[in-house]
């Protein structure tokens, strides 16, 4: 079973490939959110306000919680820490189960498209249902890895 | 060492089960989220809100964010991450110091049911201190655990 | 490639001891958290407000969503998730690809040293640019490895 950790064995080369993927993707929010609150001068801490220079007579800046632009990539970003952290968990247990490769490998490809998907469609943004199935997809990835596990863990323990 | 990431290690087995467990309970509450936001039509987002008919004469819904059922599922979700993902995390190295068995396993048990308790406190919801003790009960586990790490990881590059 | 996951491994123990730390400091954030609530009487729920004693004749505590301290640490918080977690997990990848180990020690030791320093720069609070820094060393080290993790999985997929 010790085999199953190693770049040789297809499934978990598959399983690392889109993890770091959607982990990159969901790194980038961060970037996201700093460029919005940058540009838009939305800041959520007043040492942040305050290292922005402003106009000389003008008022310095405020503290700002309620930007549409700021909220929108901030509520992307928690989504994704719902989804793909949990994702990565998940799948590193499943990877453990010894999944039929294909099978695996299908689960990978679809949580990671879904989730390049649903980014897509929260920032643009495409009128629902695309974002709801997205998600929708990735909780079903989650979810049927999930089983696989408890199946062979509680298989394990007999 | 190197068995210690296989199911015939009982330790392994139960650190696998237990997380998957909270791991599920943790991706439920973004269904039970979606399921007050439709059933409530409370939306954060324009698009979600138009996906919803309204009645002919009726204004548009209205993005809404703080309606208390919907923030209640979600400071559960959002306690859930804090405190389930650390404890995969750690309880993942803590394996890895090939831990006795039996303190391990109570370990892994004793975090697996104060989450379901929280979650229950939580969202029926029970009088205080019953969701605090879960909580606090979850949190020293992630402790004791982390402390064992890091004693055989300073030990190891000894 | 099995012998990765041990502690004989340098890069391994100094990955486990390193994450240990900074998950040990994300959950300090939760009791930090706990303690600006209880010594401020800053509640988010009417169960917990109701738990805390009041003056004979003055009104029952309400939940408050908008405390500056309480705020501030959550916001911390909220940033270790997602700086940390992914750290972790992206880690764990990194390590499985036999990285060079002085190269992957320094990454490990960049990123435990500036998510301490970002912490204390963001509670005392330290004028920016000093926490935005810590921040950026976070993710460039956390891209780092992504990087170096994506290049190892698709050249074994070849």
């Amino acid at each position: 079973m010790e085999g199953l950790l190693s770049f040789k064995n297809e499934v978990f080369a598959s399983f690392v490939f889109c993890s770091a993927v959607v982990l990159i993707k969901t790194l980038f929010m961060s970037l996201l959110t700093a460029y919005h609150r940058m540009t838009k001068k939305v800041f959520a801490n007043e040492e942040d306000a305050a290292s922005v220079p402003v106009a000389a007579g003008s008022d310095k800046l405020k503290p700002i919680f309620n930007n549409a632009s700021v909220e929108r990539v901030r509520r992307n970003h928690l989504n994704d820490i719902e989804n793909v952290f949990p994702f990565v968990l998940l799948g590193s247990l499943y990877v453990m189960t010894d999944p039929t490769p294909w099978i695996a490998i299908f689960h990978f490809r679809v949580f990671m498209v879904s989730r390049l998907l649903h980014t897509i469609c929260y920032q643009i943004p495409i009128p629902q249902p695309s974002r709801g199935l997205c998600f929708m997809a990735g909780v079903f990835v989650c979810f049927s890895m999930a089983i696989q596990v408890l199946h062979t863990a509680r298989h394990a323990a007999d």
